[in-house]
């Protein structure tokens, strides 16, 4: 077996049946990838590459699928700190006499933790890349880093002082500074990120656009997410939320739409005519009432739907599969129709889209040579998985988080049979609570 | 501390946070839960009761929740073995090209291994009692009782010939036969099964409502699932499938009946008034497209509404913690109000109200001096359940079937630290795969 032509690799995961979702959804039986200098070098039949490669590493993926990682698109993560802390209330009573008052406590070093413990989260349900929003962003990049998690983080920006940065002119440069201190990292990249129509002016919406385009980064937008926003901004500008932005010019592919619940014909044309891509949250559209998106029409349109969780706030978890689950079933009621978003649809709003979305889309969200080794390994010798017809049915349907056995990000094994290499969990665990205390 | 006021009892779960669910919502915080005999004999603190009992056993409950095991109300446990067998399809290709093919295979063989299965991933999730509606019957009972759980099951009656029993009155008789071979059972019941008012004429309902009646048994009932079976018995009988019932005199509060989904206020008005039993199945109808069950309605008018997963085909797992987070959700939306089915609501979905329908309200559903020593412990100590400023909250909102660690049913340990120790997993599941390969 070992002769002259075995190539040494860092890492072969084998045994797995190896779901690639590339262009022809290849799939591998008994299949292998293997993995150096954070690349796919090759994917195929596990006998084939076992005799090909000699890795230093190897990951067994027996009796599992081995898929690319999936991509949370659009989350708060430090807010996990506040998970659970209010349910089930109005929504301005909850945000006010909840969510905001615990906001004013925030510290820089408790969005480190409170990002900490979410990428912890996010790890162990299958997450390996996610976008976030919020404050002290330095911090939620300096946690996703040190989690080797693949980010796309940005400050939140408004019309109004920030509890971080204070005025506004100190958030602009606060951001331009975070490009600059992140440009070389492979793992993590920074966006422009006001936080919504309703609570941008047209200058400032216009103003982060530009230090997009100068950079060459996304900008990520609150979006049409309920009526109430789009009566507000109708009332101040004349047109709805989109139509506002399409006619400052602010609209075009590098723009991430979060929600986008409360669209019409017009605004849904708008979006795929200036290619904007569109995170879903079903979850949290749910439990604030925002209401169901129209993914289906989105999508028919060409428009590149995502998936993401939303802040622990109002979800409550990081979990994708539970979310996965949610969207594809939600759809077929709301639309009446059984065949609407199928499981293949959901997973690629959950890998390759979401890729795609954050920019990432040259080299995440399949399992092909050259493409990032993001990837994770679900374990399908459960009951509840148990028997296997269509292994993707089961990651929308039947799989929990808790099924991910490894994950691996850039090539780096971040979980092991469960347990996390990047991340101290106890300790996190430990500083979240000590935190809770003080938000209660 | 051993002196002679120490009693003997056969378990002890200590260090938990106890959630009683009782009248009072009493919650007591490193608590202690004693059983003797399969009845729960003392709850309370855990210094108190660990200085007063002497037991058999231990079971930790430290950073975990204790609480009711919960109740499935509405499933057919041997379709697990068609488990994505096929998903997004129309419902009568679904249906005619997928399922019943697939079920004119079933052997009383398949039933047995496919409810061994759902037993294993009920108690894995937190289930301790089902109520289960399909064919082969006796060997679910024999399977639930095998692994221990707590079960009310019945044999599907039709008009047409059945796979199992051939011609009807062969049906009634083998419901007559189990109802007296279970009669002294502690754990499974047995009730009568009237598949739904589209499938069966008025005389076979009212045989078996008056069998029920005779032998003081539930009758469990599919019932107005979708508009279509709406129409069907509007154009057969004149009137819509409750208003049938109530005129055949068969709806009092022995009657199960499943899904409700399509009701006018007139219906509500009648479930309510002869306190019919409602099993909610929310991830089941939006899967199937057949909407959203009037729930929050159904409760104001004091009907009892209980929680379901309906069958693997159409869910496509058994795990009541995504059906309450989805159950909570769904109804904020569809009422365009959050505080629409709070988090306690759906947790007495799942326990005391599923354990009143199923007739098992006597003794299930509460932790209390005297109740049946269902319980289960889940694990807090995890990341997505970090930090828990409200049990009930994260138990709805956050919580997976996969963090419950230990699973009591009276007075029984049937899973400790998620061992299952009455069923042989590898077992259950290497013999549903041999069956899945004929299934296909």
């Amino acid at each position: 077996m070992d002769n002259g032509n075995v190539t040494p690799c860092d890492l072969l995961i084998v045994r797995g049946e190896v779901l690639t979702l590339d262009a022809d959804d290849r799939r591998i039986r008994d299949g292998a990838v293997a993995v150096s200098d954070g690349l796919v070098l090759d994917v195929g039949p596990a006998r084939e590459l076992s005799a090909r490669y000699r890795p230093e590493r190897v990951l067994d993926a027996g009796g599992s699928v081995v898929l690319p990682g999936l991509v949370n698109a659009h989350t708060h993560a430090a807010m996990t700190l506040f998970r659970g802390l209010a349910d089930d209330l109005p929504l301005m009573d909850w945000l006010h006499n909840h969510i905001f008052p615990a906001e004013e406590k925030l510290t820089e070093d408790w969005v480190y933790w409170g990002t900490l413990l979410a990428c912890a989260e996010m790890i162990l349900s299958g997450t390996t890349c996610f976008c976030d929003m919020y404050l002290f962003e330095h911090k939620v990049a300096q946690a996703a880093d040190e989690a080797g998690m693949r980010a796309l983080v940005g400050e939140v920006l408004y019309d109004f002082p920030s509890p971080h940065y204070g005025p506004l002119e100190n958030g602009l440069r606060f951001t331009e500074d975070l490009i600059a201190e992140w440009k070389d990292n492979p793992l993590v990249r920074i966006a422009v990120e006001p936080h919504a129509p309703y609570t941008c002016s047209p200058e400032l919406i216009r103003t982060c656009f530009e230090i997009a385009q100068r950079h060459d980064v996304p900008m990520v937008i609150h979006l049409s997410e309920n009526e109430a926003e789009v009566a507000e901004v109708v009332r101040r500008y004349g047109k709805r939320p989109v139509a506002h932005l399409a006619d400052l010019g602010v609209l075009n592919d590098r723009v991430i739409a979060d929600h986008c619940v409360a669209l019409d014909e017009n605004d849904m044309d708008l979006l795929a005519r200036h290619g904007v891509h569109v995170v879903h949250n079903p979850e949290s559209n749910l439990k604030l009432t925002s209401g169901i998106a129209p993914v289906p029409a989105l999508l028919e349109r060409g428009v590149n739907v995502a998936l993401g969780t939303d802040g622990c706030a109002s979800n409550n978890n990081l979990d994708l599969f539970a979310e996965m689950d949610v969207c594809a079933k939600i759809h077929k009621a709301a639309a009446s129709d059984p065949t609407v978003l199928d499981a293949r649809t959901v997973l690629s709003m959950a890998t390759v889209r979401g890729a795609r979305a954050l920019g990432f889309g040259d080299v995440l969200g399949r399992i092909e040579k050259g493409a990032a080794a993001d990837l994770i390994v679900v374990d399908f010798r459960k009951p509840h998985l148990t028997p296997a017809y269509d292994p993707v049915s089961h990651l929308v349907y039947a799989a929990k988080g808790s099924d991910v056995r490894h994950s691996v990000i850039a090539g780096r094994v971040v979980m092991e049979d469960r347990e996390l290499l990047t991340l101290d969990v106890e300790k996190i665990c430990a500083e979240v609570r000590a935190i809770a205390r003080k938000v209660r």
